[in-house]
């Protein structure tokens, strides 16, 4: 007979969001007058910007005539793009990567999920706390991260980010595989310096350990001293992967395009003790499992580094980033400790008298009629916080404050 | 330090379609005036339809205000697009597939490639041979494949399928866990009658084994008695999972869209012998590791349903299935025996004097200067035998008809 990877038996039963959702929607059915704000789930919802919009119209013309039709694209992106994203992202700020060294996906969540699959499966990892789940679950998968007892995995170093270390991570005083950081980060929205950033890479290159450094909310970055990117840090290309997506850069979670890189330097070992570089690896698992982003989608991306459109997601950046001031000053105001939302689109948002995550969700749902996500909903260090985005319409986000202001008061 | 999953180091080097690219090249370089015609590669040349590209249009412009703007799709695809599947692809044939059975991709390659995560590792699998590299390398991967020796896996059952047989393959005597089989098939075009189809079935329901039916060419099919889809066969439900691809049905190559149904009554086994299904799985999986289809492509692919989307897809099947006419007619007239290209896009030519399929390869390529697949690329009961496809421009098929026939008298 054949049996389910017993593997997938052990992932908790429910998805943070569908939680979310499924609280959400009993209130909406107790309360169906209620008009309810959702500042919970990072999905953005400014629409694309014009620049994006004509490329796109430009290359659904391209697939309606014979001469200018674009069946497969390679697996690992176009060329333009890949040359775009060196170019802009990368050598702009005096990084050299090679446009083959970048591999155009279909959005951020896809390669930090299916990464893993190319490391041995025993190999041990560390994660800061919070996390994002994703790094967490897709290593449940594939068997990496051992038995859940107590809120934790056993084969996994949980790295704490809380108050008492103003969200900066120890590094482990053992050695570790595989490393996930996300900077800016989620949840909390705090971001890390460079010297900080240096002591990472110093450690994964003494410890022969691979960095997966997620990007992917750097372009909300306003302090010129916080890095941008990994590989700002001398070294790093021996030791780490950066991911980096459209989806909050430029409003694309609908339209699904991102990258990965992985340059040359960065090596594994082979069970008898060579070096193999990594990129080939992933090329072939790309080349055997995925059949490259849609066409239409690497144009909208290539725009955005037109001049037009880096002006335009700029500015709409900008908008998001006046959100976050709007709602940070507003919670400070009130009495409430919060952290993040200054080079993030996140608000890390200390809960009133150390309630519980999970509580505060419903009181300020059911008070305000307003949506976050519990902080616990990332891991245990999050407990007693919740995360706010910024990534609402500003009238929601004025409304929300108001609410909350009232309730928070009466 | 971080060691490579060893099942990488297990895959042969190179990729069929990369070989054939490289010698393509190398015969241009040293023939910079031959105009090559490509009837190697399954890519479609004919632009999408006028349907598709309006509804791509709209679509565009839903981004462009706030109003219409679309985020985060579902996982598993929008409902209208599900709905619109279950009804026109299954329905109307008079099949009961429930919408959330069915879970949309960003193309058939990917799910093929990863559904197999589901299973244990260690699960025995069987395959046609001649075969769609994906379905054995994206096993290798997870170390299911076992030793490759003598052009075999060892875990592997080939079900070899040639002149012998009439491209029937036949059941194993043993049992297994997974079985392949894809129909109308890549590569010999040949395709399976539903008495034949019944007989897999039955052997799954016996062996509680699953079957991963890949469909993505059905919309080839000509004669009518011929299934469009494994669950045309009672009690296919129970054992079968089945991946359809918009990709030749609707020349979605550049455009990725495509979908895989997984039926509620599809259960899979635990270690300790409970039954569990294995639809909940897969949809964890792919909302840990895929963030849901452009929304575009979806709105493209919800087009192809509509009544103007219909027949303007049927034309352009027709086009294709003309020069396959062209193509099979031709080649038949100068003696070749041809299999396929009937209910399919794809022509499996047996070599004249039984020549191995590569070196018959490269004397059409210099002889014709005409590139086709070898046969044995995709197994080694595909040696003696190229593959070619109906997906080239009339005039082309036309001109590379001309010069084999010219190149072949001579």
């Amino acid at each position: 007979m054949a049996h389910i990877n017993e593997n997938f038996l052990k992932l908790q039963k429910n998805y943070l969001f569908a939680d979310i959702a499924k609280k959400v929607s009993a209130f909406k059915e107790s309360h169906p007058q209620a008009n309810v704000i959702s500042l919970g789930i990072g999905d953005v919802t400014q629409p694309l910007a014009p620049a994006v919009i004509e490329a796109m119209h430009k290359a659904v013309d391209d697939m309606s005539t014979k001469e200018t039709f674009h069946g497969y694209g390679p697996e690992e992106g176009y060329l333009w793009l890949r040359e775009a994203i060196a170019k802009n992202d990368y050598l702009a700020r005096g990084i050299q990567i090679e446009p083959t060294e970048v591999f155009v996906n279909d959005g951020a969540k896809s390669d930090t999920g299916n990464i893993s699959e190319l490391i041995r499966w025993d190999n041990s990892m560390a994660v800061t706390d919070p996390i994002y789940p994703v790094y967490i679950d897709s290593n449940v998968m594939i068997g990496r991260a051992g038995v859940y007892e107590d809120g934790h995995w056993s084969n996994v170093t949980y790295m704490p980010c809380d108050e008492a270390n103003q969200f900066v991570p120890q590094i482990p005083d053992h050695r570790v595989d595989m490393i996930y950081l996300c900077y800016p980060n989620n949840p909390t929205g705090m971001v890390i310096s460079k010297e900080e950033l240096a002591k990472w890479v110093d450690y994964a290159i003494k410890n022969d350990a691979i960095i997966l450094y997620d990007a992917a909310y750097e372009a909300y970055i306003q302090d010129p001293n916080i890095p941008h990117s990994i590989y700002e840090i001398e070294g790093a290309k021996k030791v780490a992967i950066e991911f980096h997506s459209y989806s909050k850069t430029a409003g694309f979670t609908g339209v699904r395009c991102g990258y990965t890189v992985i340059p040359k330097e960065l090596t594994a070992k082979t069970a008898d003790g060579h070096r193999v570089e990594v990129a080939p690896f992933w090329d072939r698992r790309q080349c055997t499992k995925f059949n490259g982003t849609s066409y239409i989608s690497q144009r909208a991306a290539e725009a955005i580094y037109t001049t037009e459109g880096k002006k335009q997601i700029k500015q709409t950046i900008a908008y998001y980033m006046e959100n976050a001031r709007i709602m940070r000053e507003g919670l400070v105001e009130l009495g409430l400790t919060v952290y993040g939302g200054e080079n993030a689109p996140y608000l890390w948002v200390k809960t009133p008298n150390n309630a519980p995550s999970w509580k505060f969700f419903e009181e300020i749902l059911y008070g305000a009629q307003v949506v976050c996500t519990p902080g616990v909903g990332f891991g245990q260090a999050g407990e007693g916080f919740i995360r706010l985005t910024s990534f609402g319409n500003r009238e929601d986000c004025l409304e929300a404050m108001t609410r909350i202001k009232k309730w928070l008061k009466a």
